[in-house]
């Protein structure tokens, strides 16, 4: 049984990779090639809501607060890999939130069991 | 219409409240005389969800990201009030967090107009 | 202040609505002519967001349900308009959806005062 | 890879028990006896949280509906014993909607392998 104190790190870059994932998936649908961002956008989404999710179930200490995080650490990776395709300044710093927050939720899991 | 560098300090002092409200969403509902506790825990979530909700808003550069930190503001008041009947330390830190974020709120509402 | 019991038909069309964004959210996503649906996807999730967020204010007996719900409605209005404007199946019925939940959310907003 | 329509009768479960889990939340809270149901009220939340979370994931056809469903049927298990202990109407029916949404996301997740 973890406690929110020990959740702390993991919280923080849950918290600073759902932003990165927001500002890229707003700035994807600005972008002139949109129909090129589609899967960005996508996982972007996805990545932001399981973060946020993962930062609110380590915060109240639930009792799936690992669970959120293993699925958590597989949508950054995804959405990591999928960013990193692209060009855009936007995609290149959330690709590097992703795996940052990634291998913290990994940290996370690791010390839950 | 803002952008998300904009809200940047409003979008930190959310997440910071979100965090404070649901660790004492948490102790409250461990804390021997739960039945004080009762308003205390129900604020807590309401304000820890507007809190990541306006955070989101923010982050995805929203149409309603005004609006919604406006009804934040409320809530983090409502809850500071509450928080600061309580002698707990984890009141003390959510009250402190909650007068904060409103705060923030409030300034990112009048920069909005 | 209103009670659970009370909200139960705009509870039922934000869930519809919210349900019905999502789906037109995916599948705009899928649309080859995906440039021209880039600000049906942004209300779509903002909607859907709004939609989840009004039923669990109203669920819980949230304080402040009856103002996320004029929110809601300015949202389902804004996401309604943009959807009609496009001739795929999805949106048609993503419309259709919003603009219920639209004239239900105001219902419950005069029923609160 | 399953769609949303596949996924119909388990959204349906889910936002049926998000509502009857935060109706029994806001009701506990107003209980006399509180403390004898601060375990109930904190399954309520955890329970309602991770539905709502399912049918996002489900009706935007996410790729991990299925690993989110897998942890919302242990919390609607955990949840609904939780609820079946205690004698107030409210409990008696959360608990109900709690075990057919367990059932529900099994089934989900025993389709999506």
């Amino acid at each position: 049984m973890g406690n929110t104190q020990h959740y702390a790190e993991c919280i923080e870059e849950c918290l600073k990779c759902a932003q990165a994932c927001n500002q890229c998936y707003d700035a994807c649908l600005n972008e002139e090639d949109v129909a090129m961002m589609r899967d960005c956008i996508r996982t972007d989404r996805e990545c932001a809501d399981l973060c946020f999710f993962a930062a609110q179930a380590m915060s109240t200490n639930s009792a799936y607060a690992a669970d959120i995080c293993r699925i958590c650490a597989e949508a950054c990776e995804a959405c990591g890999r999928e960013c990193e395709k692209h060009a855009h300044a936007h995609c290149k710093r959330c690709a590097e939130a992703c795996f940052r927050c990634a291998e913290a939720c990994r940290r996370m899991v690791a010390q839950a069991v």
